[in-house]
């Protein structure tokens, strides 16, 4: 493995060309302005070798998945995003090639989203790779999407469709039997490669139509938890209105038990999010105009807890931990 | 070791408390103004267990030193911090103790330098803990101090004391002989709590007193060639002027060829900044204002490359890495 400052010089600083506040990476901090009326909106999230991706994992898949996971976040507060920090403990014997393909991601998907690498940190580590992407979005201070906002009588929305994640983990983890080959490449892509939904949370935000929002990535049963506890609510999940896509139903058909993982799994990275009733067209074409499925899966009311609620109104009995937890956690329940 | 929402919640969301855009460290992401004419200042360091710090160092001290690392870089850009970020990579036998002792002595520094903590990340590794830091500050948009502005004439000034760090770091690993006891307690203090210097960074950039600035952290020589490469200039830095505390004149006394390891060691966390020659009688008078130390070592002047000098003008030969690296490296000598 080539020293820090190559690594910076040969792999890092190419990703900060054009985005002058990074001074080139050879300043030991980046500065960005403020702007005026604008809140920034900021998340980190790390990732360790073989925690939350594996030795085998091709590299630049995992440097998008890294910096989608934060977009994600910037997306469900209906920010705009523009840069990011990268740091990196690595061990000495990890491979140079492995490195110049997590920067190759990184490239790729900096152009997919339109922002730049602003500074960071390499450091050598004697355990395996911890990679931590923050990232910044700028959003209308008056215009952030919070997880407190619901109000009894919101319609609750999710975007895209769900489950994929959680099932795709399961074909990688060769758990899932007897599922289609193109279905299971499907669904292990959406596993590897979320796609942060930007352009959705900032038209909710700026057009005003989303009173809350949260991405899915503990799973949308928990997630909705998040959202009923931030704003003191019941809600209810209609699970037969749960969007989901031609390969998730390919496994639903032949092992309907799976619907747990598809409302309890995670890594959807899709946007859950309440909005007013009188929203409902205006959701529609907004839904048009992105090209993007948006359905209206349940609703908040008085009181307190999610319930799952099957096609017939009876409730459907789940038991994996977004659920469990949630229900039987004290400390989750208030 | 408890889980990490346990963790969070017990030792973490107390550090956000009363910073409302950190949402209680209940969301994925946090928010802060943009500022008006102001320019957002971000850093990011992390620590690696084992390299950065060992196993039985205080847990509050550790948490101390992150924090203050990157305060230092935002003091050398002139910012005036306000957050930051935690991420926290632990293996599942960490102790939980340590953890509480981590979050002490953040919350002695918050207080101390009045940032908060807005939000981060904690997962667990196979590996040794693994802490990132990133801090952020506001800084006058046309007032930010940059490591390219010095000019050929420009006075070369040091804040406080020189080479306690290096010589801290020599006491704690018992490599320095016949040190008396209480100037080997002075030194290893320094080098386990550096002082950024936040203030001064502040009235340098407000006042428009430097011209260019960065905090010693690789060495006062290695740094001073940061800014004499950022500013395309020749640099020359008197020995003898360079100020060092009563702690390490006793070490340098007895054993005059540390005098190396002052000059070259690093982690003094003091600013070396430029100034022009009219601004000599403002800096004696802000000296005196803020009670802190700041000499004028050195000049800044056409050509290229760092002369160390020694009180009769004479060139000093150094043969530390912070030196030979700079001189041998075609990488660094352009």
């Amino acid at each position: 493995m080539a020293a820090e400052f190559d690594l910076i010089e040969t792999y890092l600083a190419p990703l900060a060309a054009g985005h002058s506040g990074a001074f080139g990476l050879k300043n030991d901090a980046a500065i960005f302005p403020g702007g005026r009326d604008k809140s920034v909106v900021v998340t980190t999230d790390t990732l360790v070798q073989g925690v939350h991706f594996l030795p085998e994992d091709p590299p630049d898949l995992v440097g998008r998945k890294l910096l989608r996971v934060s977009l994600s976040d910037i997306a469900a507060m209906g920010g705009k995003p523009f840069g990011y920090l990268l740091s990196v403990a690595l061990p000495p014997e990890q491979g140079e090639t492995w490195f110049a393909g997590l920067a190759r991601g990184l490239a790729e998907d900096q152009s997919t989203f339109h922002v730049g690498l602003l500074g960071g940190d390499t450091v050598s580590t004697s355990g395996p790779p911890v990679l931590s992407v923050t990232a910044f979005g700028r959003v209308p201070e008056d215009r952030v999407l919070r997880r407190n906002g619901a109000r009894a009588g919101d319609d609750l929305y999710v975007s895209g469709s769900i489950g994929d994640g959680a099932l795709g983990l399961l074909v990688l983890q060769d758990r899932l039997a007897e599922v289609p080959e193109a279905a299971g490449r499907d669904l292990a892509e959406r596993y590897r490669l979320p796609q942060p939904r930007l352009e959705l949370g900032q038209a909710l935000a700026e057009g005003g139509f989303a009173r809350t929002a949260i991405d899915v990535s503990d799973g949308l049963v928990a997630d909705l938890g998040h959202l009923a506890r931030g704003a003191g609510l019941a809600a209810e999940l209609w699970a037969a209105e749960v969007p989901v896509s031609p390969a998730a139903l390919e496994v639903l058909a032949k092992a309907p038990e799976h619907l747990e993982t598809v409302l309890t799994g995670g890594d959807d990275y899709e946007l859950l999010f309440s909005a007013r009733e009188s929203q409902r067209e205006s959701l529609v074409e907004l839904a048009q105009q992105l090209d993007m499925p948006i359905s209206r899966i349940g609703r908040f009311s008085k009181g307190e807890g999610v319930s799952v609620l099957s096609h017939d109104g009876a409730p459907l009995q789940l038991s994996r931990s977004g659920w469990v937890h949630f229900q039987n956690d004290p400390k989750n329940s208030k």
